[in-house]
């Protein structure tokens, strides 16, 4: 949820993208303590969970419970990955204010990973907006389209392919449709072409750019994608997260690393970068040896870093 | 030293800037198997060393030697640093085919560095032009401005203090001036503003960005140099060098991750990444346990990667 006092909403995933994709399942105690030390460094939304079944992902068990602690917490947009109606149904009970329903604009990869083919997924779109419509109208809707930039299965995944999703989900009555980058394909000219098509075709309804880090591209595709208009960014403290390929390869974009690159290029973030890099304490402790990445947290911000906020 | 089959030159400055930054000294042999290696990848450019004392920098030592055989090398532009007037005569005698001459646009830098006033870096590049252009009048001279986007000692660098000195070495006879993020301190926004303002004032004297990725800026600010309408870039392989502050923090841009990045943009770099990732089992001999960066090596350029070649 943008406020008039930041330039960039950072949607923070770690919670879901990050703990979903970690061997280990970090203690529920823990995980509030961490996500209460990161809404206390100014991010104004973090998506806590997915609500799917605990036999599939029983690292998101207790999703329902950090919905209800993250609701506690002043100024915090709270958001969750939904799968389907069955998900949706349990999110909006949850107390959640947003839900995110990932599309894999490859059909191949959608047959893979939740096997559903595109008439069965628009079905599901169109009986969880119904849902909301009805019951729950004042939480939002986005819809997440995955692999928008390539796919592993598929390969090259057309513009035109996306932009059709798109317009087929913001018919469907979605309040937001977000392009992620699923296997760190995206380049920062496809990135610009993109998500300029996406706001031209879409207008306001244009959303979130989720990228992965895969091949270290992440930043500079963060740079296109504010030139074209981006307001909202989804990025992972440590950069959990987002299949990794391979060690070293980091999943997420590091929240750490994009809030410098943000405030020092002028635009406000809302996020105190020490109070952030600390939060990084919880996950030390709830998922002890796993490796977390980012630059600022080593180097600091450096003798001429200034937050964006101190120009006005 | 750019042809028409590429857009962008990466000009290689890690057998310089990388190998001077390490502890240990990678022998002779070994670093004339590694710069084959690079160049037999595609790069067109390699800074092979610095013509400074070897008491100062002992790893520099065969600098003469590695240019003879640079030489060799079909195709491949041979550069190195010098500091001053008698670096230059001795790289002059070596053979190379350009020579950078680093200039701390922060004079508290310039004097930390190389104990030397403005007026003295001034007078000392007076006398290098001359010999050039006197004795060795094929040679190009490039200076390298450091500090640019800000100094650890001095903090804040105004951009007019670096237009300044980019005018005075232009009216000194330099063919090309070059920006250096010295201590990763550049953000994108800086960079288009920076380097947009050095091609309106110095037309096709304006020359390379060189950025460290001590902050994990890198390749975001690249692609706010592409904008900005630079056409040459340094790069190091592995990140080897560039002053790093922590570990994980690596040093210059990642030269394996640059290619991919550009690449992938539709621009012609003329480097086979397989190659180029190839040349790293030379650094391993070389120094061993040193540790190397980059995206692209673990993560492999994925199944939608096309050189930008292809494309004509």
């Amino acid at each position: 949820m943008h406020n008039n006092d930041i330039d960039i909403l950072i949607s923070e995933v770690g919670p879901r993208d990050g703990l979903q994709s970690v061997k280990g399942t970090m203690p529920t105690a823990l995980k509030i303590q961490w996500i209460s030390a990161l809404a206390a460094s100014g991010l104004r939304e973090i998506e806590i969970g997915s609500f799917v079944s605990p036999k599939l992902l029983p690292q998101m068990a207790d999703a329902a419970q950090l919905v209800a602690h993250a609701r506690t917490l002043p100024g915090l947009f709270v958001t969750a990955l939904v799968p389907n109606l069955q998900g949706a149904q349990a999110a909006f009970e949850a107390g959640v204010q947003k839900i995110t329903l990932p599309i894999s604009v490859s059909e191949q990869h959608s047959l893979a990973n939740i096997r559903k083919t595109h008439a069965q997924v628009i079905e599901e779109v169109r009986l969880v907006v119904a849902l909301r419509n009805a019951q729950y109208p004042d939480v939002q809707i986005e819809a997440g389209l995955s692999t928008v930039f390539g796919c592993t299965l598929q390969g090259v995944v057309p513009a035109d392919d996306v932009l059709r999703m798109a317009l087929t989900m913001a018919g469907l009555g979605v309040d937001e449709v977000g392009l992620a980058d699923t296997v760190g394909y995206a380049n920062p000219t496809q990135v610009r072409q993109l998500f300029t098509r996406l706001r031209n075709e879409l207008g306001p309804v244009a959303g979130s750019a989720h990228f992965h880090n895969t091949r270290g591209q992440g930043l500079a595709n963060v740079v296109a994608a504010l030139e074209a208009g981006v307001t909202t960014l989804d990025a992972s403290q440590g950069g959990l997260g987002g299949c990794p390929y391979a060690p070293g390869a980091s999943g997420n974009i590091v929240t750490e690393d994009l809030v410098y690159l943000l405030e020092s290029m002028g635009l406000r973030t809302g996020v105190d970068i020490d109070r952030l890099v600390a939060a990084r304490e919880w996950l030390h402790k709830g998922l002890p040896g796993e490796p977390l990445y980012g630059f600022i947290p080593d180097a600091g911000v450096g003798k001429n870093f200034r937050y964006a906020s101190q120009d006005q």
